[in-house]
This record gives structure tokens, C-alpha cells and sequence, in this order.
């Protein structure tokens, strides 16, 4: 299974700190210091989770055809529309008929959930190019003085070619994939939490969920790396949900990785929730060089991790 | 791939056609003319997708083992939460520690997609006990002044243990399996909606829905019935997805099968999403013989379809 292309979309409206200063009384000292977050971007009204899919995928088209794209897995939890979801938008602007079309959540670590639903799809030789497409809207569904937890979230999305069979020398190759619920756990069904006709996203146990953050994902990420007969040695880059900036550091301590292995886009975009990672990958796409190797780990409220290995 | 037990969950308030009579000056011989509903179930104060979900599971629990459950697929259009989704609410009730959850939505054909990503999970060796929740809490989104569609939906959950091996002589076997998109059609993306954000879930294009889903369902009953190398004279039952009694006729007539081969509980629970067969299955799940042959096909807003044959 292989990463044939990605592309993304950001709204052009930045939001800085300050807004949250003007709002709540929270410095730009104290924000950076606490969650790593500058500035993150606002979608337009108008926009939302179905009209971001669509920009990604016009993003993507150029680098993949998309005309045979034969299932489309689409993700979030900030939907537009749970019945027309993004990833029938998606099939709708591409106008392919009667492929096999679904929209998931498992919250902030749906990307590698979505990816799994593909490789299964693949297994049972139902598909064979997959288009994935992590979107989120946090803003239609925060409330910005929210003291907490409302300087955290940004809006963007990123779209995906995964193909069953290698489709150039760029392509990143998956060597791994699992995913896994951790609402076993005693906080996970309270710790962050998205109703959308109870006031939207909270975080009333953000502690709880930086805990379980920071063990999640980087036992997610030497699990995988065990599956594939490899060690830390062989890791060039961690990509680590985008949730907070202190969490990565602290992910990268865990697994005794430098900080020039970080891969984070935080600081400039803030938790843009399951489409973070894609986007940081999407960014960075250009930069990866034959033979790297990045572990991609995810956690999400509810809870839910995953962790998976790709390779230049 | 074998159902080898079902449960149900329904709200015990009834809400008869008279209130729509009330609100809207619908009379119940008209609601009952167009759509075949005399009656559905409404959520009380405190109940939602979520809690709806443990409440199939009490039920489902005396049927089955469901400590060894190792996936969880929940599905719903109606979410109480996006963050804490129902697979989640269900691992935190069954404690199982670190086994693959997600939640998903193609509206009211979810409970075929369900199924196809456990088949999934099952190919890729990575499950072989999946839980499948499928909840909706349509008149959290619903406004009963409407008179398009107001009076259409009704609350409700079921709750399938689906295994790889078979587990008794009674379990239904999964003969065959499809699901699709139709996104591709004009108005696919406008015929129903449910936007949390705007309003709730509406259904501007109702004739569209109409029309495709009696296209679709019996295509996709013959698909599925052709890749099983059968025919419909091998049918005893089809359960169509219950959204509406005329679209169900028009099934059956289109497929030249009578009325006794429907199973239909509309009547009683009005449309209950992609909760609707599953929760006719389990009503019914008793009054099955050993070789009897059902197909349940389905058709959701977004537009997506499926259809599936089981075996007793």
C-alpha cells in the first residue's frame, strides 16, 4: 500500500494570539508557552468541511489521476453535513459512480483510522486507489472564549492518493499500520468531548488527555516499528498528531529522538484535529529524500491512537 | 463472515401522527397514505446516540460474548458526539483495552458500510469478533414544523455481534456483501441534508430520494443475489431500508416479489436511519428458519446504497 500524492487547503484568514488576548486576557507568551500555537487559520463563512474537501482535491488533481479513483474514505469531526458527508461531496464533484463511499470519526486520529479502513478495502480487493480526505472546521464548533481550550483549534484539509500498488519512485510506501480505542481508560468518554447541540468542542480534563497523549503515541510508534522488524535507529522523522506542541516534545523525550526529528506545523496552524498530520505532510512532501523513514501517531479524543510507518 | 446475535434498543415514548395533525395539519390518513408511518419512537430527556448504544448492548449481552469483542464499528448521522462517537461509548461500557473503534456515517446506509469495514478488518486478519452499533436520535435534529418531512423519523438502536468463524447453528452467514456511492447524481448532495450547524436535517429534493432509492435497491438486491450465483426465486425476505412504506412497495414490485416476502417496521417506528434494518432484524430474528435467505439493501441520503445476503 502506497502514498501516491497528498495535497492540502488552508482558509487564508490567520488568527493570531492576540485575538485571544482581546477575548479572554490569555498572553501570546502564555499560549506559545503552553501549547506551542503562534497563529492558526479560520475558514471563511461560507466555507466548512465539504467546501475545504473540495479545495484539497482540486489541490490533488494536478499531482494524480483521480478519474479512477475506486473508493473514497473521508474523515472528520467537525461535519458540515452527516448525511451528505465529505466524502460524498468528494465523489460528487469527481462524478465517479457507484464506488464504495464512506465518512469516519475517531476524532483527532482519524487519518490512520481512514487508512486502515482502506488497507482493509484493498485486502478484499474491492479497491485498489483510495482517496482520502481528512477535513476539519473546529471553529464552526468552538467557542473562541472558551479559556481552556478555544485558542487551540484551526480550521484546513488535506486530500490523499493511496494506492494497492506502487505508482512512481516518490511514492512513500506503508510498512505498517494499526489503530487502536484507548476508551477503556476512565477519563476517555469526558476528557474532550464535540456535541454539537450541547455547545460544541470542551476539554473539561485536558490534563487526562496530555497524559494519555504523551503514553499513547509513542507506544503506538515503537509497537509498529517491533511489526516491522525495525528500531528507533531507523526512524528519520516522527509526525505526531498536531495537538499540542508540548506533547510532541514530550513524545520525542519519550522515545529519546532529537528535536530535528519533529516534524510540526502547530506553531503556525494550531489542532487543525484529523487533518494535521496530512497536511504536515503535504508540506513537507518535497523536502523527504529516497529511503526515509517517518512514523506517523496519532491519539484523538474518545480515546483513540494509531501509529504508521512510511517509507521513502 | 456470520450475525450471530442482534439486539435492539427503542424509546419507550410514542409519538402518533395526531401531533403532526396538531403542529402542521397533516392528518394521520395522509402521513399514513405517504409514507406508511402511524406511529414512531421519540428519545426521552437525556437519551442520545450514545446512551441508546449501551442500551442495545445490555440487550445484546445475554446473547452473546461480548468480552472477547476485538472491533468496534458505530454508526450514526445523528451524533451526540463526534469526539466521544458511539464505538467509543461502547469500548468505555465493555472495558476492552486497545482494540481498533471507529464510528462511521453514509446516512441511513450506514449499517451495510459497517458491516463492509468489519469485512475488512476480518480480511486483514486484524479482528475476528466486531461489535457493529447503529443509533440514530433523528428528532435531536429534527424540526417537527416541517412538513416536508417532519413527520418521517423516529429514535432508535441495535447492536450486532458479526464474527469470522461461525459461532451456532443459528447465526445468519454473510453470503455476500455490497455497498456504493451515488454521490454522482445531480441532486445527491441537496435531496436530504443534515447540517448540525444549519438547522438540522431536511430533505429539500424528497421525489429525488424517492426515485433513486427505488432505483437502487432493487439493482443493487439483483447485484449481490447474481454474485451469489442465486436468483430472486432464492429469496424468502428482503428487508429494504425503512424510510418509507411506498418506497419499500415499489421495491418489492420492482423485484416481482409479493408483499409477504417484506419485512417492514416503518409503521410502528417511522424512519430510523441506518438503525431501521437492523433493528427489523432483531424484532423479527426469532420467527427465521434454518436455509431461510434474506436480502437487506439499503439507500441513504449523500446518495449511497448497498445491498447484503444472509443465510440462516
Amino acid at each position: 500500500m502506497y502514498i501516491h500524492a497528498v495535497s492540502h487547503y488552508l482558509p487564508t484568514a490567520v488568527v493570531g494570539n492576540e485575538h485571544f488576548t482581546r477575548l479572554n486576557g490569555l498572553s501570546s507568551d502564555w499560549i506559545i508557552e503552553r501549547t506551542g500555537i503562534e497563529e492558526r487559520r479560520k475558514a471563511a463563512p461560507g466555507e466548512n468541511t465539504n467546501t475545504m474537501t473540495i479545495d484539497a482535491i482540486r489541490r490533488l488533481q494536478p499531482k494524480a489521476d483521480l478519474a479512477t479513483v475506486d473508493l473514497i474514505v473521508g474523515a472528520t469531526y467537525t461535519p458540515y453535513d452527516t448525511i451528505v458527508s465529505l466524502a460524498h461531496e468528494a465523489q460528487h464533484m469527481l462524478g465517479i459512480a457507484d464506488i464504495p463511499v464512506v465518512s469516519i470519526s475517531t476524532a483527532c486520529s482519524s487519518l490512520l483510522n481512514a487508512i486502515e479502513v482502506v488497507e482493509g478495502y484493498f485486502a478484499l480487493n474491492k479497491a485498489s486507489r483510495a482517496l482520502v480526505i481528512v477535513s476539519e472546521h473546529n471553529t464552526a464548533y468552538n467557542n473562541d472564549e472558551d479559556t481552556i481550550s478555544g485558542h487551540l483549534w484551526g480550521d484546513g484539509a488535506a486530500a490523499l492518493l493511496i494506492t494497492k500498488e506502487r505508482q512512481s519512485d516518490d511514492d512513500f510506501e506503508i510498512m505498517g499500520l494499526l489503530t487502536g480505542g484507548a476508551a477503556h481508560t476512565p477519563k476517555a468518554t469526558t476528557g474532550v468531548t464535540m456535541r454539537p447541540n450541547e455547545g460544541g468542542v470542551a476539554m473539561p480534563f485536558g490534563r487526562d488527555v496530555f497524559i494519555n497523549a504523551c503514553q499513547y503515541m509513542p507506544k503506538a510508534s515503537l509497537q509498529i516499528l517491533e511489526r516491522c522488524g525495525l528500531t528507533l535507529a531507523d526512524v528519520d522523522y516522527v509526525l505526531p498528531h498536531q495537538a499540542n506542541l508540548r506533547i510532541s516534545r514530550n513524545v520525542m523525550n519519550t522515545l529519546g529522538l532529537p528535536e530535528e526529528k519533529l516534524i510540526s506545523n502547530i506553531q503556525r496552524l494550531g489542532n487543525t484535529g484529523c487533518a494535521g498530520c496530512a497536511i504536515a505532510l503535504s508540506e513537507q512532501w518535497d523536502t523527504f529524500q529516497k529511503g526515509h523513514r517517518i512514523v506517523i501517531t496519532v491519539f484523538g479524543g474518545g480515546y483513540s491512537f494509531g501509529a504508521m510507518l512510511i517509507q521513502k
